[in-house]
């Protein structure tokens, strides 16, 4: 039995600190780094690729909308065409400042809104497909299953990689719970330990409504920007270990 | 007998244009391709990329300083670490784009206010070189003859090409006339052609005291963004033809 | 009889130019002047605001979205507090340059996505009027009929001054034709000087299947930023001039 | 006996928080908010003058360098007439949210490397001076004693508010120890309350050589960005007011 972990770094800006990346990535083994558009100045991005190389974690490019003051976290109707060329740009910084750090970028994970909007948005979604390919064809995406992106992901030869949520309810079709609605986001260490082991151990997850549905997930998102993550993430790593679940990346 | 013709291009961004980019690539053989930070939009920016690479034109990365509303035309006394990260994430950038344009970032020549300050900057200079070496140590770097950076570079192990200003005036000791004093600028047809012919053909020019002096340039930078720059480009690029001298990048 | 002519200004940036101002603004009787988010820097924005100044032109603010590699033309699901402040703050930042220009801010007119996304969402209609309410509440606002950001205003105690479009093309409800149909933009100088007297002297449009539709318009809208725009906005306002129309500012 | 406390608020940009505004409003009189090219989101400029206005604190403006990567603390050579209108931009989108939250800009005082620049620099003192003026020239502005920017104020006629550092050095000649220097910053509380109270009550500080030195300040700048910066702040106005010095904004 192995899983990945997984956690957003790298977002920092200038004088401005987010998260803790030291913390997380001691208990991560992929870290999707920011790669300057909705967060993330080089020299940030750099050491957090440092600190992943001499922690053996793989980089991904976590690529957003350019939308400093939002956070990549407010969606843009971005035409699809620039939206493929913001995303290409953003992966060919990190891939540069990558190898400057010793290390690689080995997958993709879309930030924030972008996330979102591309597991629905079919010509967004269409749009950063194209960007991962033209830049490398056998970089693999992280994704939601089920969703547009990857199916057009898919589609287009990529490999894609599913992830699950270490953190966050799931609805009976395997959708997530909406942040909007009550018991979406699991707060208590045993409720997320639990919920991380079924995943990785039996590949499946309970519902909100109690029903057990099936996830095949190969990498499972820890957050990084909540108090208490960095606490989280290694309950959670120290769990997976003791039910002897390999922590490793997929990349 | 062999020149190169460099020039500044992809520095429009989103709506707003700047130069005629077709225009002046048709002319060099060398584009300077801005990278994002003084200018350049990731969809511009590749578009440019097409051009040169449908026009056998080589490019280079244009970096400057993080300054869209100066354009990178003021000094920034940035921290030499996050200079050289700075230049190492937009060159990184450019690279993706070029790639997936067709073509490739073949030398590095800095914008603005970052050209005219590694002139004389050292710890900035410096930072230039580590950014070029940590890409890629084969990246030639274009240089003013006799500056600080030409001299960073070269005992850096780095390639540098030495060029000379089609429409600028010198002083007798090789530098050029400032532009706030009289005549810096060339502005007439016949003086600019002869000036480039005297360049390509005897590696000299004529000062603006009338003594003559040694300019070993392997390229020439012609502007793009002045009235009249295409048509000058062109008439260099026809002179130095008739001439018989070969009008070919240098990377 | 009397009509205002409103157009978009002010939208240069830094280094780069957009528009020609000093030609609009000798047509128009009201310079809807951009505030920084979308275009706009401060020193072009004060240099616009002062030839306003010295042509009798009457200021409004003409805020946007924070996208200056979209120059305000792409929709962004901001947060509707967000949003009032953001215009807010660009209003207030307009009004001190206008002082500092000897004039003043006197209506305020939305840009791009952010103008047609108040024509229909609540949300963001309703945080454009609390902003406007909050700066001075008795700035008029320039709205297209029928919307929601009228309906919001009127509903807020605001002034709205109802405007139409000189090169527009009208369905029969009154509505824009798309600019995605056939149709949509008079580009013929004849056509658009007919159509705006028509709205001008009769208060009416011909629509695009040839019925006639009521249209009660302060203000008529000439853009700025198309080839001939100049030569366009100097005829409509001959042609205003001739048939004994009053041009001038409605606020 | 009566003195001021400034200090930086409002530094915060977007999902980012800079510092601990709340409390370090409880204790200084006068807070410096940041207005959106340094630092500062709209909607935090505007939470932090509510902030202030609710604390019955003054509200300044701390207008910067556009430069949100290096939080305007890197000199940039910006042409004066451009740092004019800059200025006056950032006051004026201050004024606009200071009164949407009930209270409204009292006086300037410039930020990080704009501050150092200007108390040397006669070109850019002078723009800042302009900007004050045609905004509105019963402003004060918050200086340095000794300084340039502090010459040219008083000779615009601009009135001056000297300001002392509560945790810095001082030389004997009434210049600031450089922060490169052993002995910069004060870190201790009981030499920061002794600092201060001599500032406060004898008009005097001892410089690093033990000398006796002179220093009329109206201000004490206390910093909130520093691990236990309102511990400090709180316990300077608490020693202020133990020895019967009354703290209140001197605008």
């Amino acid at each position: 039995m192995a899983i990945d972990l997984n956690s957003d770094v790298g977002e920092s800006f200038g004088n401005w600190t987010f998260g803790d990346d030291a913390g997380i990535i001691a208990s991560v083994s992929s870290a999707n780094v920011a790669c300057g558009f909705h967060a993330g100045d080089p020299t940030g991005i750099r050491a957090t690729c440092a600190a992943a190389a001499a922690a053996g974690v793989t980089v991904g490019a976590h690529p957003g909308y350019r939308d400093l003051a939002g956070f990549g976290r407010r969606f843009i109707d971005v035409d699809p065409v620039e939206l493929t060329d913001d995303v290409v740009y953003q992966i060919g910084a990190l891939q540069a400042l990558a190898r400057a750090a010793g290390t690689s970028v080995r997958y993709v994970k879309p930030h924030g809104a972008l996330y979102n909007t591309i597991a629905v948005h079919e010509r967004q979604a269409r749009a950063v497909v194209r960007a991962v390919r033209e830049v490398d064809d056998a970089l693999p995406l992280l994704v939601l299953p089920g969703t547009v992106i990857e199916a057009e992901a898919r589609a287009a030869g990529l490999r894609t990689v599913v992830e699950a949520f270490a953190d966050r309810a799931y609805l009976p079709d395997g959708a997530l719970v909406s942040r909007r609605d009550p018991g979406a986001v699991l707060h208590a260490e045993p409720d997320v330990v639990e919920h991380v082991l079924r995943i990785a151990t039996d590949g499946e997850v309970v519902a909100i409504d109690g029903s057990r549905i099936r996830i095949a997930a190969e990498s499972i998102c820890v957050h990084g920007d909540t108090p208490g993550a960095v606490a989280m993430a290694a309950a959670v790593r120290r769990a997976l270990v003791s039910a002897g679940v390999d922590v490793g990346a997929f990349a």
